[in-house]
C-alpha cells in the first residue's frame, strides 16, 4: 500500500487539490454572501477542463478526475444524504407526507411537460424530447441540503418539505427516466407498466426505512453494551448506510436514496447523536469532493452560440417548472407566499441527477452534441443560481409553512 | 452521481462488507485477547479469494477489491499515519533520534543480510536473493501503530521509538528496494550512488516536516480568525496530508511517510487537538478498510508444500532479523531486557510494504511463483502474529526505556 504508483499519486494529488480548492471557494463564496456550495462548484469548474485544464498542453494538468475520485465524490453524496436522513424522523416524514408528495409530483410533471413540449416544438425527435423532459425533473437534493445546512435552516418546516419532496422527486425523476428509456427502446409502453414501476420504487424505499426503523433500535440496544473497540458503532453505521445505498442501487434507484433511508432508520435509535456527529465529520471531507467533481464535469468550451441560447431557454423552463410546479402545491397548503417561494426556489437546482441523465442521453446517442451541451449548462446554471435566491428568501425571515 | 452503474454498486457493497466484517472481526479478536487489527486482517482473509471468494463459481462473490477500494484502503493507511504523526512532536523525535536510527538501521541490515544469505544458500539467482532480502527489511508501521493505539500505549517511550524507527525503517526499506532494483537492472551500482539515494530520501522527509513545522503555525494563526464555513480547517488539514503524501510519492518515497510528516507539522500548530480528533474519526472508517484489503490479498490456495516450508523458514529469519537487529540496539541504550524485546517484537510485522515489494518481484518476473507465495505467507504470518506477543509484553507492565 506504500506504492509509488503514478495513478495512485495522481489520485492523491487530485483529492488534495479538490478539497483545498473547495474550501478556498467555499470561504470566498461566504465572503460574497453566497452559500459555500456555490464556491465549491466554482472551484470545480475552475480546476476542470474549461479553465485550468486548458493548460494541459503546457504540461500543467493539476487534477485527474478518474474512477476513484468519482467514487470518493459518490461517497460524499451518500454521506450527505445519510446525515440528512438522520435529521428526518419517520413520524415527521409521515406528517408532512401529503404536502411533500404534492410538491414532488408538481415538480416532476410540470418540468417534464414543459421540456417535452418545448423540444417537440423545436422539431427534435420524440426520443430527444422525452429524455430532455426527464433531465428537467430531478432535483439535486444534495445541493439543497448543503445550502440549508450552511444557513442553519435544516430543521425549519419548509426545509423538511424541501428535503422530503426532493427525495420523492429523485424517485419520480428516476422512474420518469426508466419509463422514458423504455418508451425509446420499445417504441411505447402501457400506462399500467409505468405506474407499476413507480409503485415498486416508492415501496422499496419505504420498506428499507420501516424495516430499519423497526429492527435497528433493538439491535443497537443489544449490541452497544457488547462493543469494546473504538469506532465500531460509527463504522458499522456507515457500513449500514453503504449497504442501504447498494440495495437502493440494485433496485434501480439512486444509491443516495438508500443512504437517506439508512439515516432515517438510524434516527430511530438512541445512538443517533454519536453517529450523526461522526457522519458530519466524514462529510466535511467527502461532501466538498462531490461538489467540486460536479464542477469539473462542466466543459465550457463545448458550448456554441445556439447551444447557449438553447441552454438559457431550457433554464427558464427549468426554473418555471419547479417554481410553479412545486410552489403552487406549497401555496395551496400554506397560503403563505414566501414559504411557497422557498419551496419552489429550493427545488430549482438539478445538479447530479440531471447531469447523469444528460450523460445517458449523450452516451446512448439520443442527444445531439448541441442539446447535450445546453442541458449540461442548464444543470450548472440552475445548480449555481439556486442557493442565491434561496438564501435571500431565508434572510427575509419569513413565517413558517 | 445518483447513477445505478454496476461497477459503482459493487464498490459500495464491497466497502459495506469490508467495513462491517472488519468491525465484527475486530470485536471478535478482542474477545480472544488479541488486538483488533488481527481480527480485521482475518476478516479480510475470510472475504478474500482463499475462502469466501471460492464460492464465486456458485454465483456468490461478495466483494470485489477494485482500484477504487484499494484507493480507500490507501487513504486508510495515510490517515492512520497522519494521526500517528500528530502524536509525535518534532522535539521528541529529535531527542529519540539516535536510538530510533540505530534500531531502524539494525532492523534493515540484519534481515536483509539473513534473507539474502539464506536465498543464495538455496541456490536461487542473485536477483531473487537480493529482492527477497529487501522484502524482509520494511516494517509495517500502520499495523504497529494500530496495535499500540488499541492498547492505549501510543504515548509510551518504547512506542515512540517503535514509530520513529518504523518510519526510518520504511525509508531505509524503500531505499534498499531502489538500490536492489538498480543492481538487478544494471548488474551493479557504486556504493556512493546508494548512499546518495539514502541521503536524498531522508533529507526530503526532514525538509517536508521542518518546512511544515516552521510555516504552518504562522498560517494557522492568520487563517483561523478568518474561517467561517464549518469543516474548513479539518478538510484543509486533510488536504495538506494528501499533498504531503503526494510529494513523498513523487520523491519516490512511500506516500504514508509524507502523511506522517504532515501530522508532525500539524502537531506544531495550536489546532492539533481538533484536527487529530477529526482525523481519528475518519480513520475509524478508512483504517479497517486498509487492514481488510491487506487480508484479501492473501491467496492461501496458491501455497504448495515446499513454499509453505520456505515461508516458515523466511518467517523465522524475519523474526530473528528484527528481534536481534532492533532489539540489540534498544538493549544497548536501555539495558532493559523487556523494553528491548518490545522494540524488537514491535518491528516484526512486515505488512503492506513487504507485500508491495513482493508484488514488484512477482510482476517483474524476478520471483518464482514458489518464492512469491512463500514471501506473501511470511508477510501475513509476521503481520498476524506480531500483535499477540507485543500485547503480552505490554501486559507485563514493563519499566520504561
Amino acid at each position: 500500500m506504500a506504492s509509488v504508483d503514478p495513478g495512485t499519486l495522481e489520485t492523491i494529488l487530485t483529492l488534495c487539490l479538490l478539497i483545498f480548492a473547495a474550501k478556498v471557494g467555499g470561504e470566498a463564496a461566504q465572503r460574497f454572501g453566497v452559500a459555500a456550495v456555490v464556491g465549491e462548484l466554482m472551484a470545480g469548474i475552475a480546476l476542470g477542463p474549461s479553465l485550468l485544464g486548458n493548460l494541459a498542453p503546457l504540461g500543467f494538468q493539476p487534477i485527474l478526475v478518474n474512477e476513484t475520485v468519482r467514487a470518493f465524490a459518490e461517497v460524499g453524496a451518500i454521506v450527505l444524504l445519510f446525515v440528512a436522513g438522520m435529521e428526518t424522523r419517520l413520524a415527521e416524514f409521515r406528517k408532512i407526507g401529503v404536502l411533500a408528495a404534492s410538491v414532488a409530483i408538481g415538480g416532476v410533471v410540470l418540468p417534464f411537460a414543459l421540456g417535452y413540449g418545448f423540444m417537440v416544438s423545436r422539431g427534435t425527435t420524440t426520443a430527444e424530447a422525452l429524455l430532455a423532459g426527464a433531465t428537467l425533473t430531478a432535483t439535486s437534493i444534495a445541493i439543497t441540503v448543503k445550502v440549508l445546512r450552511d444557513l442553519g435552516k435544516e430543521k425549519e418546516p419548509e426545509a423538511k418539505v424541501l428535503v422530503s419532496a426532493a427525495v420523492m422527486d429523485d424517485v419520480l425523476g428516476l422512474v420518469t427516466l426508466a419509463v422514458v428509456l423504455s418508451i425509446i427502446a420499445e417504441g411505447g409502453i402501457r400506462a399500467g407498466e409505468a405506474v407499476g414501476i413507480a409503485f415498486k420504487a416508492v415501496g422499496f424505499l419505504l420498506l428499507l426505512t420501516v424495516a430499519g426503523a423497526l429492527l435497528l433500535p433493538r439491535i443497537v440496544t443489544r449490541t452497544v453494551p457488547w462493543v469494546k473497540a473504538r469506532g465500531t458503532l460509527e463504522a458499522s453505521a456507515m457500513a449500514l448506510c453503504f449497504g442501504y445505498a447498494y440495495l437502493a442501487g440494485v433496485a434501480g434507484l439512486a444509491p443516495i436514496l438508500g443512504a437517506f433511508a439508512a439515516g432515517m432508520a438510524i434516527a430511530e435509535t438512541k445512538i443517533t447523536i454519536e453517529i450523526k456527529e461522526f457522519a458530519e465529520k466524514v462529510s466535511f471531507l467527502v461532501a466538498p469532493l462531490f461538489f467540486t467533481v460536479v464542477g469539473t464535469l462542466v466543459d465550457l468550451s463545448a458550448l456554441s452560440g445556439p447551444s447557449v441560447l438553447l441552454a438559457l431557454e431550457l433554464t427558464l423552463l427549468a426554473i418555471l417548472g419547479k417554481v410553479v410546479g412545486c410552489g403552487l402545491p406549497a401555496y395551496a397548503f400554506s397560503r403563505e407566499m414566501k414559504a411557497a417561494a422557498i419551496v419552489g426556489v429550493g427545488m430549482i437546482s438539478r445538479g447530479e441527477v440531471g447531469l447523469i441523465i444528460a450523460g445517458i442521453g449523450a452516451t446512448s446517442g439520443v442527444f445531439s452534441r448541441e442539446v447535450f451541451s445546453a442541458i449540461v449548462l442548464m444543470v450548472v446554471i440552475t445548480t449555481v443560481l439556486t442557493p442565491i435566491p434561496l438564501k435571500r428568501l431565508y434572510q427575509r425571515s419569513i413565517k413558517k409553512v
